[in-house]
């Protein structure tokens, strides 16, 4: 099942059943009028969405075309974003481009922040920062949770995955250091997130979706040429029920909880291999291709985000559209 | 204007409007049914529940007794939790404890993390938690926002503080010291905060209100002991409109955002004299003391929170309760 959430006076949006092709959606207020709302009520909303959805993908019913320029993300607002680093490699290089080692408990133990979740962007709105704060996307891959239990297992953790997003994590490298620094963690580093136009449910993955990660290449343009197409399911030292149970150590989560994986990196041989025009899978974010520069050649070269400049990210399976397209671009503030 | 959210089925609770004594109260079910839609659209409630407030204060129509029991914290769940630290004191006694200095940056720029608000507990619920996670509470006070714009001023800031609210801010403390070794701030450390059963507008305060702070005594019992009485407008560095316009630098904060100040602190001399057994303010959390029990003995001697301890926090002006008790107890899981 896709779902999406158009832009509308309402905080929370309209939710959309949207056909699998992405073509056809339909508005179901007589089910719930937001995705929170579903979520809210799942065990209730499920089957009825569901039975929608056959239709849409049938061509039966009332149906309007889905434009994915309407939507904001699935949810506008949610009350909980925590955003894993489940992809080591990419803290390897954070940590070699400085000079420093990983910690050997950052194996078995998550790193975790915990997002700012009261007002997203919109899969196609524009960043609007300072790019003298260093303006950097994140491609990264996320859930949406049901109701969690304190302390509930892992397995419990990954049944209580209902949805899958893409997500552009907006970071604002210039200000990272200073504020990691506090030890208190991101905060103005971290400014508002945007998610893809549509999220699905994880059957939409079939084999794709195995031990609770997306076995699909991830992928990223800048100002539309391929810049990044790691695999998500690939190098993926925790997966999102391990993410959640992470959470649920010490609290409850409540229905629509988003959970993220980080920014998606595969591990890979050095600089000059790893760019795609060379072979390699690229990078979903500005600062990984910056810290290959850092580790091989003493400087980063490559410059963050400036006025104008656009990030794609999406997901295909057998050539076909499975979030729709962020395209997020920048507004020099 | 007094408002509360009796506990439902509804995960947001039932809004009420309280009397300002705190013995009656009303449902509003015409105007909002919960506390975030009053907040989602201020403009229009807001005159409308203010005529309700005075039919209370004046004894006419519709009304019950108020029962704080019955109370969920006034926002069940948030769209955002901003902490942040505001009291330097605490900070200091936590650095010279472990004996460190206090970067100057720290004076003018506030530390704040941002907690979990998807879930949080009830003002007189059970804090459940293992007590080998070093369980301690935090009394502070926090503000609920309107909308505020990206960039906001300081002045624009404080315009945007809607209701004020005391917070008993759980923390797990044998948790810490790992978790900001990782870097990414407070995760796991944090569980569900406690907010009091009644959010005030800041009129309410009056006088008491000035600078953007609240300049009464924070009262804190342990086990129905005194324990701390600091004056939470004597020794805060950042005021609510400083905190909110650190949140607003780098991005927009969404109607019901939710900003504390961080465990409230007044600067004292020494170990002996700081308890209010001898005429000191006493502490807002066990930490506190026990730092001073570190700075002063070695070692910290007063043990965190067991199954059964009970912290209690409130808030009175000329002998009247301001925000209703706040009473958490532990059962240990």
């Amino acid at each position: 099942m896709k779902l999406a959430s158009y832009k509308s006076t309402r905080r929370d949006g309209e939710l959309r059943v949207v056909s699998r092709d992405l073509s056809r959606c339909r508005a179901v207020p007589k089910i719930a009028d937001t995705l929170q709302q579903a979520l809210d009520d799942w065990d209730s909303c499920q089957s009825a969405l569901e039975q929608v959805y056959a239709e849409l993908n049938a061509g039966t019913g009332a149906n309007e075309p889905f434009v994915q320029s309407a939507c904001h993300s699935p949810l506008p607002r949610a009350y909980q974003w925590a955003d894993g680093s489940a992809y080591l490699n990419h803290v390897e290089l954070v940590r070699r481009a400085r000079g420093a080692e990983v910690p050997e408990s950052f194996y078995h133990d998550p790193l975790m922040y915990q997002g700012g979740s009261d007002r997203f962007i919109g899969p196609q709105d524009a960043i609007v920062a300072n790019p003298e704060y260093g303006i950097d996307f994140e491609a990264e891959v996320a859930v949406i949770t049901g109701d969690v239990q304190l302390g509930a297992s892992v397995a419990e953790c990954g049944a209580s995955i209902r949805l899958l997003m893409l997500v552009n994590d907006v970071s604002l490298r210039g200000l990272i250091p200073n504020e990691l620094a506090k030890g208190f963690g991101f905060f103005q580093s971290k400014p508002a997130s945007a998610f893809s136009p549509v999220a699905i449910t994880p059957d939409e993955l079939g084999s794709h979706w195995r031990d609770f990660k997306v076995h699909l290449p991830l992928e990223v343009q800048l100002n539309e040429q391929p810049f990044g197409c790691p695999n998500a399911g690939q190098d993926m030292t925790f997966n999102f029920a391990e993410l959640v149970a992470h959470i649920a150590k010490t609290r409850e989560l409540g229905a629509g909880s988003i959970v993220g994986s980080g920014t998606v990196s595969n591990k890979q041989g050095n600089l000059h291999g790893s760019s795609i025009a060379n072979g390699g899978v690229g990078y979903c974010c500005l600062a990984e291709l910056r810290m290959y520069e850092t580790i091989e050649t003493g400087q980063a070269q490559t410059p963050f985000m400036q006025h104008g400049d656009q990030v794609g990210i999406a997901m295909h399976c057998d050539g076909a559209d499975l979030f729709g397209q962020i395209h997020n671009r920048v507004t020099a503030l």
